[in-house]
């Protein structure tokens, strides 16, 4: 039943385009999820493109436009009048109008507001507006059913018909006192199945998950996740209800969120995706592969440094690559480990167990590794027993090194309010590449004595 | 309100266990959220685990035996005995039963499902342990509410509420036929404010998104946050009905495919986590360093291959770790962007116009690097204007040819039918360590002509 896009399907479209076949063009389209026809759209060139938004309805028009790759939505939004721009945010709930209208520049935001014709829905816009996008202010939509503790049930039924209009799935009723604060929320069988004379305050439920409207969207999501939530109350400073946030606005919370850690591990600085053009992503990747470049020259003026002595035992040089190699792999690891434990708040207890037990892992690790090396290279290189041992105790030395700074790296970001996802990949990598030819060079020095 | 899980409040629990002061304890436990209840279980020893579970009214304990760590869980269900098994997952959905009965051995599975008192239950859940845990048919309930397009309004009213005492949460009311086929489902307002004679067949909406039984966790998850589902029911092989998944489920399974990706780019094999042994993590991580140490060996023979060379032009081999860093942090890049967009199904189009991206995406950021390299190593290192190109020419081929393996592997593991994800992280880096250090002595070869 999936939709696929498929390139017939798109030349049929861009053919009725092209021949202005509206009937057509709606027949195809009507039978699609606004989802599906966003799909279509981020395909078609930009004429198309306004064509296509401009022939469908306004709800369904609305709805596409929150689903389309965002470039493409921007330069749609250029095509199209302050006025058909407000016409669209009025069929959309307020977060998803918040969204689109926070694209605009600072000018055509006013413009576009002022032509809303609905005041209060243009009201509670700006209000989001107001929000950082990635917290829970900048999340949460206006939309929601409420009602007074002090309402009785036939008042609050009456009003609950009213508010409901506006909200697409009701999921909670919230209760909250004469200034608007949070009491609890109201179950459906309760209110079905009460007196109408009864008080809303003798019947709610004081116990409501809430979180506050400056909590971080990762905080929200990990909440929402833990105790399997729909939607969650938004409360401000003073404990008033000011939103709602619902599960499929943090299903994409947490995809970003992960999408965003994989990319930094992967060392990508932006959000990229595969199909932004080579100049977005050269910027997304080159400053990681400069950094990696610096670390490449820091090794060159070590290995430099250490020439003389090693004209005398060359061989030395040939496992430069295994120890940065190994000491790049074993950083990437530990770091992983590390960042997602703290994502997922597993971790816990003190720094020092944690160094311990990486302590132990690289040792564990250390040892497998060196010995199987130390054969091959006795036996395939004919190494002789000092340099075996230099590299052997080289090994050993480098993982236990890269554990620990793995380890060490992202707990000290963390602590110090920095995301500890940008510890990993290239920087990680780049930092126990340069320090791994360092401590096996000197280890080389004092065993080997040159 | 976010709960914390404090040393103060873990201490105060285990005396109140030491002391078996129940009503201490159950009114601490009484005011938690069973994820939270599972959160301090996670922490206790066994005795004082099992302890609690005892203590716990039935429907508390089940739940919170779904959200326990699965080691914890496993330990626990040993410690109690099949019937008091069977009693939990009374209390549970069908998906959560089936979960749990799923960690069990052979033998005990059967023991207690036999003493699974409702025999309907027990029915459902044996269905269930049939599926595979990473497709629609794991990850489904069989709760949900149906109706038959051939009943009119009334009696459907009347099956309804029978139904829905056992579904936690309705979502939606799917319409089947006699053979039980999935027709449709029904709006609650059109069910409503239609006349109680009024059959099914004339009101239901036959447009309705479901999954295969057999579709992968990861494509259900796809499809319900596409089109912002909260949940979607699940049909078998001919189109019959046979249960439902909730986003809740599909939350987790996000999730988990973001973190066992981003394990996979950071070269851990299996799903293990910070607080896991120290050697359950070297089983994890083992593996990969040692796919790594190869790859360092075979640099090492490429370099031991060359060394009659090299002693006339020893500064060349000041820029391998350059040159490794180089192509791995690139290949790493190429790699992660594909997966990510072969997991978003954003990448459309030609294999070859992909290569071709990601060739001049290559050629420039080589281009750059090169430039700054050159620059610093005849300034700094005094290279030869020979060795130089050398060094230059090298980093731009490096960069180009790790870009392609990068964008190139991944694309064909997919069309093979492999999770492309095995080949990001140590895989691509060590492929392309030993390839870019080939690669560079051989362009100085050509050039220096040794």
């Amino acid at each position: 039943m999936t939709f696929k896009l498929s390139d017939e399907l798109l030349e049929q479209i861009e053919q009725l385009v092209a021949d202005r076949n509206n009937s057509g063009l709606l027949q195809i389209l009507n039978e699609l999820h606004y989802a599906d026809i966003a799909e279509i759209i981020n395909e078609l060139n930009l004429d198309e493109a306004t064509y296509l938004i401009k022939l469908l309805d306004s709800e369904k028009t609305s709805e596409t436009l929150t689903e389309l790759d965002e470039d493409v939505r921007e330069r749609i939004l250029k095509n199209l009048s302050a006025q058909e721009i407000a016409d669209e945010l009025l069929e959309l709930d307020t977060d998803d109008a918040a969204d689109i209208i926070a694209e605009l520049s600072e000018e055509r935001k006013k413009e576009v507001i002022s032509h809303i014709e609905d005041k209060e829905h243009a009201k509670d816009i700006v209000e989001l507006l107001r929000y950082d996008e990635n917290s829970a202010g900048g999340l949460m939509a206006k939309e929601l059913v409420k009602v007074n503790e002090n309402w009785n049930v036939l008042t609050c039924v009456k009003e609950m018909r009213l508010q409901a209009e506006h909200v697409t799935r009701v999921h909670s009723i919230y209760v909250v006192d004469d200034n608007e604060r949070l009491k609890g929320r109201l179950s459906l069988k309760d209110l079905l199945t009460t007196s109408t004379q009864t008080h809303i305050r003798d019947i709610y439920i004081p116990k409501v998950d809430y979180v506050s409207v400056t909590d971080k969207a990762e905080d929200v999501a990990r909440v929402m996740s833990k105790y399997d939530l729909e939607a969650i109350p938004v409360v401000d400073e003073s404990g008033r209800l000011v939103g709602r946030i619902t599960i499929d606005d943090i299903v994409d919370v947490i995809r970003e969120e992960a999408e965003k850690d994989y990319q930094l591990a992967a060392g990508i600085t932006r959000d990229v995706e595969a199909d932004d053009s080579v100049w977005k992503l050269t910027r997304a990747r080159l400053p990681w592969l400069l950094i990696g470049m610096f670390g490449g020259l820091g090794a060159a003026s070590i290995i430099t440094g250490f020439q003389d002595a090693l004209e005398t035992y060359p061989i030395l040089l040939s496992f430069v690559p295994l120890m940065q190699a190994t000491a790049g792999n074993v950083g990437v690891q530990s770091s992983a480990i590390v960042v997602q434990g703290l994502a997922n708040n597993s971790i816990k207890g003190e720094i020092l167990g944690r160094l311990a037990k990486e302590f132990s892992l690289g040792l564990i690790n250390g040892l497998a590794i060196a010995a199987i090396v130390l054969l091959i290279s006795h036996f395939a290189f004919g190494t002789s027993y000092l340099v075996s041992s230099t590299i052997g105790l080289g090994l050993i030395t480098v993982i236990v090194n890269a554990a620990v700074i793995g380890t060490f790296i992202p707990i000290f970001l963390d602590k110090r309010g920095i995301d500890p996802a940008v510890a990993t990949g290239p920087f990680i990598t780049t930092s126990n590449d340069v320090l791994g030819i360092l401590i096996y060079f000197t280890i080389a020095k004092v065993i080997l004595g040159f």
